[in-house]
């Protein structure tokens, strides 16, 4: 019964978002879309909790990222400095498949529980990164407000860049809005 | 059967707190909280949708101040600028009965659900700031990256005051926190 199936996961994925994008996420239903993907249900939930997950499971990995590259930034760097480097490597792994992340955009923002679980995801990322920065011995309420504002950044350029207006380089329109923050924060 | 109550609304929120408090948000019914506060169910539901929105119908009149001010602040202002006029608005406001303030905080920290709300709570009270420095002329990214800003330092400044380290003062934690923030983000 638990026969390999080559990438079982991303087909999965795939055939999630389409079917949500044809018949919206509430309507779709789990066997469809392992029919669609030519799997099982079976084999469906042995890669995500729930039809929910295709959308979010890659959180964790970002998460990861975010923290391992702030903690590895040098001893130098300031806090801000950190998230700067967190967001373009955030930048560059998320900015490589555009086309993907405006499908999951477009389901998102139909749903507004998944908007809700999206800003916990961007809430949960800041936690993250203001622990990191705690860890490099960043006392509060410096390590927050860097993390919170590192997300803010985080979020316009993602926005911007995935609902296609301006700069398709995501690593670059990362820093430009940190550019921005620092002309906007400075302004008065 | 309508007849008036005094301080309806009053009575039932403190009970609803109490409850929340001995026995757990989920724990709670509307039927202990009308109990509690010598009321009719069907009184508790001409103030509240659910037991849920006690601890949430301020947010409107938040968000209407917030909007005002920001609305209301000289044409000379910068963006940041109108939005610290804001947050201290905000914290004279909110500022006005920490112990309350303590209460329904530990209520929302002991629950997931909750304390989801309370950060959409926070998100949409971005957006309308956003919205209203749009309307003041200011462009994107700007208009976005400000208020998000804002309530970074909204978020910071009213978690060191409701959780009781240092200053009492909320409008006054506010300026700090954004005295903090601009050092923060030139920081480089």
């Amino acid at each position: 019964m638990s026969r390999w199936e080559p990438n079982a996961r991303g087909r999965l994925a795939q055939a999630s978002l389409e079917l949500y994008i044809e018949r919206g996420f509430e309507q779709t239903t789990v066997a469809e879309i392992a029919q669609r993907a030519g799997l099982t249900e079976r084999t469906f939930f042995r890669y995500f909790v729930d039809k929910r997950e295709v959308l979010f499971w890659g959180a964790s990995t970002l998460q990861e990222l975010l923290v391992t590259v702030v903690a590895e930034a040098p001893t130098t760097a300031t806090p801000i400095e950190a998230i700067a480097t967190a967001l373009e490597s955030a930048g560059a792994f998320l900015g490589e498949n555009r086309a993907h992340s405006q499908v999951r955009q477009r389901v998102i923002d139909a749903n507004t529980e998944l908007k809700e679980r999206e800003l916990i995801k961007l809430a949960t990322l800041a936690a993250a990164m203001a622990d990191a920065l705690r860890q490099r011995g960043v006392k509060d309420p410096t390590a927050s407000l860097a993390a919170e504002v590192g997300i803010a950044v985080f979020r316009i350029a993602f926005d911007q860049w995935v609902h296609g207006t301006g700069d398709s380089d995501l690593a670059h329109l990362m820093r430009e809005s940190l550019t921005e923050l620092k002309a906007v924060t400075a302004g008065d």
